[in-house]
């Protein structure tokens, strides 16, 4: 769902949810994507993330719980995660499948940039990839999908689609149209990229959601305005790509070790 | 250069090579780059791979060192290079300066498909980063682009310019449009693709030959014929785009160390 920001407030959030279920259902989807931090708004301050900030199983993740029961399918949301350490807040998503439980959490690793920094603590771990209706998902948000490490990593873990919440504004379009699809060619997997449309503070956000096949190509598109952006995937497609174009079994890690190690002069 | 691939004669292709580089020199440029195996041709058979193969120090890299000195500037050409071992050549790529010194070589180290396998030895380690003009140029060829993991390495190794050599064909264009730029895009840094057109074999090549800006924008981009293709890069432009994008830097190796190890299962 390619939708503009909601107005810092839940219940709105939640209401909208509810209704796009309905309607992603009656097209026939098994799994609704929101964007990054979709429940609270991204571009809220840290003072409202905080105030929002929810365990994963606080209660707005029992209502969407319900709204996943209710129209019987998966959601994948984004909100602010409260650390129950009492720092700041993580950039987190979740997964509920059709029977209201939570199956999949992620906290967003990379952080972009000062919007992020002032608002969230950084994640410190790849999600587990987890089995859903026959697929192995993974997740990530928005700037986490730049860089190509997390993708091969997931890839290697075996997954074969990555959902991918986000917030990504002009002019960053190229990531929404290049990178995102070449990650998916380049790892031989699908990658389902979530994004608002329309503006928060000062952010003008992209739009361009995208469902991008094992080759890279898009499998749907969204552009500027709002809209459900409905997908059909065929898993075997990752299998015969991937014999066409053997990327994981022909990487050479041994060649380029140091990139899985830390350098204090970047 | 963007040529069709020469017949298994280097005569030919030093013939030609030399009528290029005055032209490139006169529209201004102070570096030529070819196509892979472009002294020899790509897809020629292990046996006449064998038989063109040569030392990297060998009469036809003195051959080409007189082109580069005649003309007044660098040439990275592609050839096989013989293994004293006595085992299959190696794919390889070498930079001579304006001068006639031999300055950098490479050896592929991601070998596709059978083509490759039939014909050549794999590498084992990246070229060294080495300083051209004012520059810091890494090397790769045809594959190794497609694998996000080598250009981040060169990238770490301090490269603001890759050049690559390549022999890619139809229906791959993807690699030329898609991944080449974001390679570009995701490390800040300046991407040469040099593609050959017409067909050797059973290949058709699909030209697309490219200069990408470190935001991943082509600066040049060839058809499907030849020609030369000019640029004139801005090294300026690699601080102004890490500047706004801190991809080397907000990198988190510790989230995703696996990718620079060995797997036995892929």
């Amino acid at each position: 769902m390619q939708v503009a920001p909601p107005a810092p407030d839940m219940v709105h959030s939640l209401a909208r949810l509810n209704d796009t279920a309905a309607q992603a259902k009656a097209a026939g989807c098994d799994l609704l994507v929101t964007p990054e931090m979709y429940l609270s708004g991204y571009n809220i301050g840290a003072a409202r993330v905080l105030e929002l900030a929810q365990t994963a199983d606080g209660p707005a993740s029992a209502q969407v719980a319900d709204i996943a029961r209710r129209h019987g399918l998966a959601i994948l949301y984004g909100y602010p995660q409260a650390d129950p350490q009492g720092g700041a807040p993580f950039n987190a998503v979740q997964l509920i499948d059709a029977a209201g439980a939570r199956i999949a959490h992620y906290r967003k690793t990379h952080l972009y940039g000062d919007v992020d920094r002032a608002q969230f603590q950084a994640g410190q771990t790849r999600a587990p990839v987890v089995s859903w209706n026959g697929w192995r998902i993974a997740l990530a948000i928005c700037y986490d999908i730049e860089f190509p490490e997390l993708t091969r990593a997931y890839a290697l873990d075996g997954a074969d689609l990555v959902l991918v919440p986000t917030a990504n504004m002009i002019p960053y379009d190229s990531v929404a149209t290049r990178l995102v699809p070449a990650r998916a060619e380049e790892n031989g997997l699908f990658v389902v990229y979530v994004n608002y449309c329309g503006s928060e503070g000062d952010f003008d956000y992209c739009g361009l959601s995208c469902v991008c096949a094992p080759d890279g190509r898009d499998i749907a598109r969204a552009g500027r305005g709002p809209g459900l952006i409905v997908a059909d995937l065929d898993r075997a497609e990752i299998a015969r790509t991937r014999q066409a174009v053997r990327y994981l079994h022909d990487r050479r890690p041994e060649i380029y070790t140091e990139i899985g190690t830390n350098r204090d002069d970047i």
